[in-house]
């Protein structure tokens, strides 16, 4: 099955450049079959494989939720350690077969998912020295994010990649924002330890600082409360703030997400000749030089 | 009553083609006539027919409603009993002329709102075998779904299907995004169990999730909190991050929404002889096939 | 003082035009002069008065208010009482002066604002006889909607204006939204009833509805919580839900905003002489009739 | 270091001019070295300054907050008295170095920085006298204010320049939309006080409008719940209504940031020629003056 010149692998090649290229896939023989059924998902074996893996990441994860539950953990103590040694196993499977079927080891032992298929199999082992280690277990949760993999060859990746650039073209404004909340959030923390006082349950500056976050964001636990007027003023004014300040985060993202629309959808479309943008999705030709323009095929 | 050529008909087969097409109108007699009124909603005795049902319908929910309340329902108990079975008796009769007014009995029978309109009676019958039953009832609130049949008529229908349009454009970036928060929620509830414990109320990873998930989407009920330091630092970067990340999905609605505010006010006119879109309001002339455009008038 | 032919007159004219036309403006005398005064908010002693109402009705709610507090109601009996009578009396002779200085005073006493007048000064006298009808006196606070005449004189009005359109535009968008919005609340709430029980403490199907409102408004009081593993999950998806469908509102609300905005900023300029739209803001000539266009002057 | 014609010189005269107009900047000696160090951020040694500076605030202000914290506080009594004496003659030093590199010092002390960096030492000596005034040391967190100095030299300016002015241009909207909020909150709270009454816990007015502002910012604490049917019913109108106008201050905010990106980024480049602003992101040539204008590269 080596169809290396067949437009379809052009195709995979280009999808799938990013394991391919860091990691190497090898050239022929049994690896190469593991790489692509392991590390690829274009082939019918390779998306069989992540979806076997996300169902089996998704058990597991289940399994140490489960047992975290009193009734069902006890009852079932012995059930819950088998499945989870089941678990590891196959997970140790999977890690030394990534290792083995890629050209360069240590550069995925060194990725982030190597890092994390790693630790995702440790804390069973080191339970056994260190028993309070076994609630890491659920950090395999991580391993779900290869589900994105899979989306790879859906149209959700596409809305994967809006929303990520969208948010990352936001952060600036986001850190901003958040750091100038924080530091209205110290400082009416202390307000409200001056005013209630420990005798109202505001027993530390952190703790009314906690308070006032619970408060801003709308959360309200209520295990805090102001008791005296001054107090309650104060509270209201800052609930009143943090419903007008939530409109700013929101406010950030729309426009963000409003403005890709448009000039992805509208206005921006790009000539690949001379470069003039403005363009909408229907033209046909430049409209500055004239040479012709390829409609997106969505 | 059989003006099969005026236009008022013509403009009625249009709006009524769903039920027509699906169901079949009888071809005539009382059996064409009831089809009229109960399944149409363009004659006058179609709309009464729809507006009485629907004051039916919203009664017998609150007749359920009432019920339920310990005081009322110990003291009008005969008088709810009889409520009810008046009730069902007359959906029975609807269900039943429903079925008989259409040319197709069973493919109304095996529809959405047929399915609807069964279980709607079925509680109350089988209410004599299995009492707990009995409160399945208010699924007849289901049947208020009909208001929009009636809404057809009106301008709402066209809110109706900007809204559930924008909102299905959405479904993917949606999902997407929720997907992501769930995994964020599952491994945070982990680290607030580790963190909190069995000793402040986090019984076990479902409970800190669903703890997690109080806590980001800012409802907060306040039955559990976090007593730690180090649990109030993570319950307080939660509930900031749930702040920031509200604002996504009210991003890719509004962004989805303003978009085609734009297309359909502003920008992306449609050519009515070709189709194609993106001319402008001031456009005289189609882009592509030159056909002469009339622009709006409001 | 009888400036009738005057620049300045006329721009009143305009503006006052409301209530000249509804309730007329004496034609001369004290009168008039008094009309000017009450009515009218564009002379020296006219804004005069307005805002000195403002204060004074102002003063009167925070009475009643501070009243309401056992302490300082029970220490200050008579210093309220008095102040009460005062505000009462005060409010009494506006009322008769304004019926006076009005050419059609049952004109004057239909109007909304004639009917919020007279129900302001009632209660206190009809506390006499039923002294529960006390406390409706806060019904004063409904007076200070006239803050918004004096906003007639400030750039404010426009500002009312948008977002007033832009609610009204929106409004059967919102209808239809909320609609469905509450017939999900009446099933779910009637599912926590089934799965909760009176044990739980939802003792009815009308609280668990309240209850339903309370999670998926995020508000999250807590008096009400889920005690078992079903209840918690549904309550959980409810959460995530009405996170979810907060989005709806927003959205509907800020694209009709974005859209207005746009229109009257950047795209949609109109030409007066030939009805092309689309020009920039700083077009001075039509771009299809080349007509003369006067730029807007803010 | 009097590189007066140098290009670098004259690119700081224009980022510093604030400090250097307002304080002026000394001609020459250790005072010139001493204000580039500490109110300019341009060369090595200020940004050094500044960032230190930042970290110091920083430490003395968790220092005063772990301070508040019961057990912290009285095990390490000395530790933090110490501690904050130390800041408190640092910052003096600061204060009085700041005074001394300036041409006009009370210009200084008369600005915004100035009073703030005086009341940041104030209290410690202040409390010598009277202790309670201790806690207003928390104070210091406004100095923070300064680190937007350093990200004057980052892309963080124009996105703080962006959130400002674009809340800025808002602010009349959500002034004539807060104010609408509050009266009627004012007229619930009433509501509320009369339907539930002190047996209910709703002992005032002004604890009813306290907890209106609650329930309608969606913080809900709990500590105060409706009992009664009725006002459970008006509670649940006040969420939803709570709910639906949370969308008007996200739509203000965004509306006026989509406006703003559309203009910058797609619609209204600016002519660096003659100022005229309303170009098409692919124009060639100024609309008004006809000069030739640069695509930007982006």
């Amino acid at each position: 099955m080596s169809s290396t010149t067949s437009p379809a692998h052009a195709r995979r090649r280009t999808r799938a450049s990013t394991e391919n290229e860091r990691f190497g896939r090898p050239s022929s023989g049994w690896r190469q079959r593991g790489f692509d059924i392991i590390f690829e998902s274009d082939t019918r074996p390779g998306q069989l494989f992540d979806i076997v893996l996300l169902v089996v990441i998704l058990a597991s994860v289940l399994v140490v939720s489960l047992d975290s539950v009193r009734d069902l953990g006890r009852e079932n103590r012995t059930t819950f350690i088998v499945l989870e040694w089941g678990f590891t196993l196959l997970f140790t499977v999977e890690y030394v077969a990534r290792l083995l079927c890629v050209r360069h080891p240590l550069r995925y032992a060194r990725s982030f998912f190597g890092i994390v298929d790693l630790i995702a199999v440790l804390p069973t082992y080191l339970a056994f020295f260190f028993p309070e280690l076994h609630l890491l277990i659920d950090i395999r949760v991580l391993r779900m994010l290869r589900v994105f993999r899979i989306l790879k060859l859906t149209p959700y990746l596409s809305e994967y990649a809006f929303l990520a650039s969208a948010l990352y073209a936001s952060r600036r404004k986001i850190m901003v924002f958040l750091s100038g909340v924080l530091m209205v959030q110290v400082l009416l923390g202390t307000v409200m330890y001056v005013v209630e006082g420990p005798e109202n349950g505001f027993t530390s500056i952190p703790l009314s600082i906690y308070w006032g976050i619970t408060t801003m964001t709308t959360v309200g636990f209520g295990d805090l409360v102001p008791h005296t007027n001054l107090g309650r003023a104060i509270a209201s004014f800052m609930m009143l703030l943090g419903w007008g300040i939530l409109a700013v985060p929101t406010g950030i993202v729309t426009a963000e997400m409003a403005g890709r629309r448009m000039r992805g959808d509208v206005l921006l479309r790009e000539c690949e000749t001379c470069g003039t943008t403005g363009h909408s999705q229907s033209a046909l030709y430049c409209q500055d030089c004239g040479a012709s323009m390829t409609p997106p095929d969505r």
